[in-house]
């Protein structure tokens, strides 16, 4: 018998405590031993729970019981998880994880850490939910030098803006509404803003080019100030709005990465990638773009990934820890330099438009304010773009995703 | 310096050497040494070639060497595939494949073969060109109790129908374009006939299910009969023809397969998946549905799941082998048997229809042939609608997919 422990009894904690009970069988003939959660971290006891029987208050517990091989901790928050985690890899466990902000902020030290001890500290789960991307990425791609990542990183923002789109509800609305059907927190900063994508792109840039990028570094856009009328422009040119994060190489090896809504062409792998699902795009200069999709968040979904690393932690050596090293001197470009077109909404006058931004696309739409013009610019960096749109009172300026 | 060889010279066995060659210096990092593609076993010399150095004609030389680590075979066909690949296993050397004829016919000796011999038998290439999938099955879902696996298995097929549907192009001229462009072959037979969908759907069920399943069991059908006027059908009923290969497994334990076109809806993740890209969905009973899509064939594309396979053989120990079963006694259920509803088209009149197929729902697309109906039927098999559509001059049915 191979022993587990859990910690944070939430959403994921319990959906993979479940896992390891319903999938019993399938699991023992992988591990080719019976795989028991002896303990769930909580804070608090709950008589109720199912999972009464297992539940301890104490981190002190699983750190001293040499039975327990592998910790999976689902708590959410650096603290204490970062806590927690270092201790359980000094202890010898190996941990896994589907904490993105621990891993965005810590995953650098804690990856390193992990190796100095010979564990595993694994994350599939902290990105994309129950979507494989890392281990495709270090596996399955790894002939392959990674040129850019983009994707869907984020269900809430997803579920909102496809109701404003599908439906024509505002953002103020379909907030509402994804709050109500629990697709939103009371408090949805972390995910309107972009936050919680911040954090996917940090981890999938560090993973992919081998160096540590800080969410403070990111550029992060949210979804909060788009307006039905983005979306009516959108549609108009032949878009969907998606809020994207974006990580990518540049021809001088520099690396940038940043969360903004896009337009995102009909064409696109993403377009269609609707609701609380996920979807990323990878590009390897070997087999070009791949695409993954599902669910990016659940207790089930998310749990099936952290129950992955915890089958990878019990059956495999650790040949490939994802591992990364800190930032060097003059890596990391400020997304505000990266070029694109952009599609930009503003009350200016046309000739104030003409000398700002020379050769522009006018887009109209039934229904539109007279008072604004919106069209789409050629490419120029974002930087350059609130350059010379100061004090033209630009209502929208939103990144078209050519690629 | 670790040393490879490669088996066949052709698309994918010209794309995996270009790929160590470009991307050398990743390899080496992940793997940690050098490695060498010390051979590639050819019919003839190619003294023009940019491989001429390393060409050898014998395959003794390559089963010979204690320096050659791992095989990859790249050259199509079961013989003299099988008989190389054996050998190779029984010298001790890891072996990849991208042939998925082998394996989906030979796959089950060859796996247990790898076994008895300590090394791996790997074959990501063969099943969705670049894109991963095998990998992900095995590791990211190996949590889940799979359910079903669907999806676009061959790109050929998939850019003829795209061509059909978007250009409104036949299936004859479609398919005389696409040699032309070098996606069909002069012989297109495996392609539009479904043989190659067949031998891919064969594999994913042996590895999801465990359980060999031999394409001769697999009902195959092709998009050869496939006329443009149901295309227009199914537009008018808001489907796409695709053609999918899909292996399920049902409530009672059994299992089936088979490829065919199916009218498939526009909320649907493959359904966006055009011209020569696949996709594939994989449904497991804690993530639900996870989608793959990419690059399905290619010289790079297919190249870099190769590489990845090579690289796995000589960084992972291999723990998770592919293996699967003998079928067991009653384990397969002839695909006829498997209810959905149909597409169905005939010249015969509205009486017979009723009588035979009870309540159907009626299309009609401008245009269309006044001596011919089209509907949609209820959910029966397709032993039953053969049975009620004998003698009826059906000119076409296709399984509409409900999922």
């Amino acid at each position: 018998m191979t022993k587990v422990a859990i910690l944070g009894i939430g959403t994921v904690g319990s959906g993979t405590a479940d896992i390891f009970q319903d999938n019993a069988d399938l699991i023992r003939k992988n591990v080719g031993d019976d795989v028991e959660v002896k303990y769930i971290l909580c804070r608090r006891m709950r008589p109720d729970s199912r999972f009464a029987p297992r539940i301890v208050l104490d981190f002190d517990v699983i750190e001293r019981d040499p039975e327990v091989k592998v910790v999976a901790e689902c708590m959410g928050g650096v603290d204490p998880a970062y806590d927690y985690v270092a201790r359980a890899i000094r202890a010898g466990k190996h941990v896994v994880s589907s904490n993105k902000q621990l891993v965005a902020e810590r995953g650098l030290e804690l990856t390193h850490l992990a190796r100095e001890h010979g564990v595993a500290f694994l994350f599939e789960g902290s990105v994309g939910g129950g979507i494989p991307v890392l281990r495709p990425i270090m596996r399955c791609l790894a002939a392959n030098r990674i040129d850019s990542v983009y994707g869907i990183l984020n269900g809430t923002t997803n579920y909102i803006l496809t109701e404003m789109i599908q439906c024509g509800k505002s953002f103020g609305q379909a907030l509402k509404e994804a709050q109500e059907k629990g697709y939103a927190e009371a408090d949805p900063t972390a995910d309107v803003e972009g936050i919680d994508a911040c954090r996917k792109i940090c981890i999938l840039s560090d993973m992919c080019f081998g160096y540590n990028v800080d969410p403070a570094q990111v550029r992060t856009e949210g979804i909060s100030k788009i307006a039905s009328v983005d979306v009516d422009y959108a549609r108009r040119m032949g878009y969907r709005i998606k809020l994207l994060g974006r990580t990518l190489r540049l021809p001088d090896g520099r690396v940038t990465a940043y969360v903004a809504p896009h337009f995102v062409d009909m064409e696109n792998p993403v377009v269609n990638v609707d609701g609380v699902l996920n979807g990323i795009v990878i590009h390897g200069n070997a087999v070009g773009n791949t695409v993954y999709s599902g669910p990016g968040a659940g207790a089930s979904e998310t749990g099936s990934a952290v129950a992955a690393d915890i089958l990878d932690c019990l059956t495999g050596p650790m040949d490939r820890q994802p591992i990364w090293e800190a930032q060097p001197e003059g890596y990391f470009m400020d997304a505000d330099e990266l070029a694109c077109r952009w599609f930009v909404r503003t009350k200016a006058g046309l000739a104030e438009i003409g000398e700002a931004f020379g050769s522009v696309r006018f887009v109209s739409i039934p229904g539109g304010d007279p008072e604004e013009y919106a069209f789409s610019t050629e490419e120029m960096s974002r930087k350059r773009l609130m350059e010379v749109g100061a004090g033209m009172g630009l209502l929208a300026a939103y990144r078209i995703l050519d690629e």
